[in-house]
């Protein structure tokens, strides 16, 4: 029936009724104390989700936008930038540093697999010249989940920034920006932090304001720079977007009142039983356990179904949007999010949909299977 | 976590964002040109639903307001009232009639029985001098649906008016209000027609005005001959609920874009595959298939389970609201409302939910044996 639709895409993600609330207060002025006061406020709660001491921003553009503001204002033409790719997002960060002149040194681990810190030891001691490192927190398009601390931990010996693509892993995946020395982390608000799109978070280093202020490459919209010079005042340099600003608080309000590490817990939980039910069905899993991601799994469409096929009956006739495969598992794979506001019941719904699709298709599927799975996560009852 | 709720309580019942979005629209005055057309239309709309070329009344007020306002325009003190009377809300307009100094005749079938006609039949042949005939479509707090046309057949050869109590059944279950009799139809905004409360509408026929407007009891806020007389304006006699007009109108689009064959026929597939799901997990149903309501399902507590403590898990630990029982069966049953904006998913988070917490008191329960049986019935495999 009509509006009975559940978003279980990677971004956007459902948006929570008391964010909603927010957002429909009447717009107010963003040159105002009310304002500043806000973004004061929204600085100090994104601290605590970064971890951090760093300077961090609200930037009004999509998370592409924070990785070109990572680029524009570290990497010069001819500098050397190491990519670590795992997948469609690591392409597109390696992409950008590409357009900004960057001498690429790619690794790419392949679609379904994380990052092996060896072969990133390896390039860094064969280029001590490296100026930045790319790397993905959460590579969206594979589910897979990166070592940030370990990739850290190796380029904090060297004079190399770290830049953090945290789009869709920040706020359902813990990070420590200042433990792990993420020098600058990039997210986005349509993902975990439950918000539409249209605003990006980053924090800036100590390290990185050094490279930031030297920097040749063009920039205006883009400057952090220009964030940094009124950045004291909790002022914008360019328009906010206003709306999402009310929704941030009220988003980072909720987080913070449900306890981080409770959200990251039950962001935990929710991957558990949805790989479990996953495999309950007898389908396979696109990363391994070791490296999976808690905000969204993918699956390998089954044996003789084409994956998006699948999509299109579980979106028509059960209302569940899920994503599907991109890049070099283009048409291969289906993504289900379980990221931002998100909780048992869209795992069940989830596994319920598919399953009675994959019965549609002809699989042989075992109904109620996946769901009974799940729910044995739920109830702590886990088959091992 | 904080927000994620699932109402499935019989009233209020979930709004659709159609119907939000129309209600978030600022408020304009109510004698106005605009006021009336939509008024207007309104009525167009409902005397669809409600199969009737009567007048149809939108009434500022909740369910009770409209069983009061049939009563108040209709019963006299003295006048003989037969009340057929199968739970709760059957008791509510028999107490209702008995305060405007009806002389009570109670028929009373039990909590989980549906209306005999055969009785019904000889009261009326016993009273030929009853005035009015209450009776409950569908019982709330049993979920019995009750046998409207047969009552009607048998009260219209007799001078008496059919005064029915649709408030949680019309929109989700056809009624037919000239082909069956109904003199005065009561239904409100909560349930099947998926708004906040706040909203009764209300039918009445040509046999009801003659008594209408002769009538002795004291009434003002709900007199009929008060709507009656300002009805071809479109206007209304006393200050209407602007907001929950504009989602009347905007939930009825819904329910005619979907068609109301399909609206009942999806409340039914809820019911079945409720019905199915709960056998399946070997408990039992309170009502018989025979007078199965399609708009709730009502469920006996497992033998050393106590229902109310099953629905605070439920609830407290997957955000789903059940009911619980009401007059005799309280605290013994728990209900399942599948009205107004509900669908699959809806029922499956419901057996998802009632299975995990029927395990976690120790029910011997087999976790996805509902879930699937609730799955066949979709996918037309029921076993029968």
């Amino acid at each position: 029936m009509q509006d009975k639709e559940y978003l279980m895409i990677p971004g956007p993600t459902p948006v929570p009724p008391a964010v909603y609330a927010a957002m429909s207060r009447p717009v107010g002025g963003h040159r105002t104390d009310e304002f500043a006061r806000l973004y004061m406020r929204i600085v100090e709660k994104l601290k605590k989700v970064f971890q951090t001491e760093n300077d961090v921003f609200v930037l009004t553009n999509s998370g592409t936008g924070a990785l070109e503001t990572a680029v524009a204002n570290t990497v010069s033409p001819g500098d050397k930038a190491l990519a670590l790719i795992t997948g469609n997002f690591g392409e597109r960060f390696a992409a950008i540093a590409r357009a900004y002149g960057a001498e690429l040194i790619e690794l790419n681990f392949g679609y379904g697999n994380d990052v092996d810190l060896k072969a990133v030891e390896e390039k860094l001691n064969e280029h001590p010249d490296i100026k930045v490192v790319l790397a993905t927190q959460n590579e969206t398009s594979t589910g897979v989940c990166n070592d940030i601390a370990g990739i850290g931990a190796l380029v904090a010996r060297t004079p190399a920034l770290l830049l953090v693509d945290g789009v869709s892993g920040v706020g359902a995946i813990e990070i420590k920006v200042d433990e792990w020395g993420v020098d600058i982390l990039c997210t986005a608000s349509q993902k975990a932090f439950m918000l539409p799109p249209g605003l990006a978070m980053v924090s800036v280093s100590e390290k990185a304001w050094q490279v930031v202020n030297g920097n040749r490459s063009p920039r205006f919209y883009f400057s952090l720079p220009a964030c940094k010079k009124v950045y004291g005042k909790w002022n914008t340099p360019y328009t906010p977007s206003v709306t999402l600003f009310y929704g941030l608080e009220a988003a980072l309000d909720m987080m913070l009142a449900e306890g981080l590490d409770n959200v990251y817990a039950r962001h935990a939980l929710l991957a558990r039983a949805t790989r479990a039910a996953v495999r309950a069905l007898g389908l396979k899993l696109l990363a391994e356990d070791r490296c999976a991601s808690n905000a969204l799994t993918a699956v390998w469409g089954p044996e003789g179904v084409a994956a998006d096929e699948l999509r299109k009956i579980i979106k028509k006739q059960y209302g569940v949007a899920f994503a599907g495969g991109q890049g070099d598992v283009k048409g291969k794979i289906f993504r289900i999010a379980h990221m931002g506001f998100s909780d048992k019941m869209d795992v069940i719904i989830a596994i319920s949909a598919l399953e009675m699709a994959l019965a549609q298709t002809g699989y042989p599927v075992q109904l109620g299977a996946g769901v009974k799975a799940a729910q044995e996560v739920f109830l702590g009852r886990e088959q091992k």
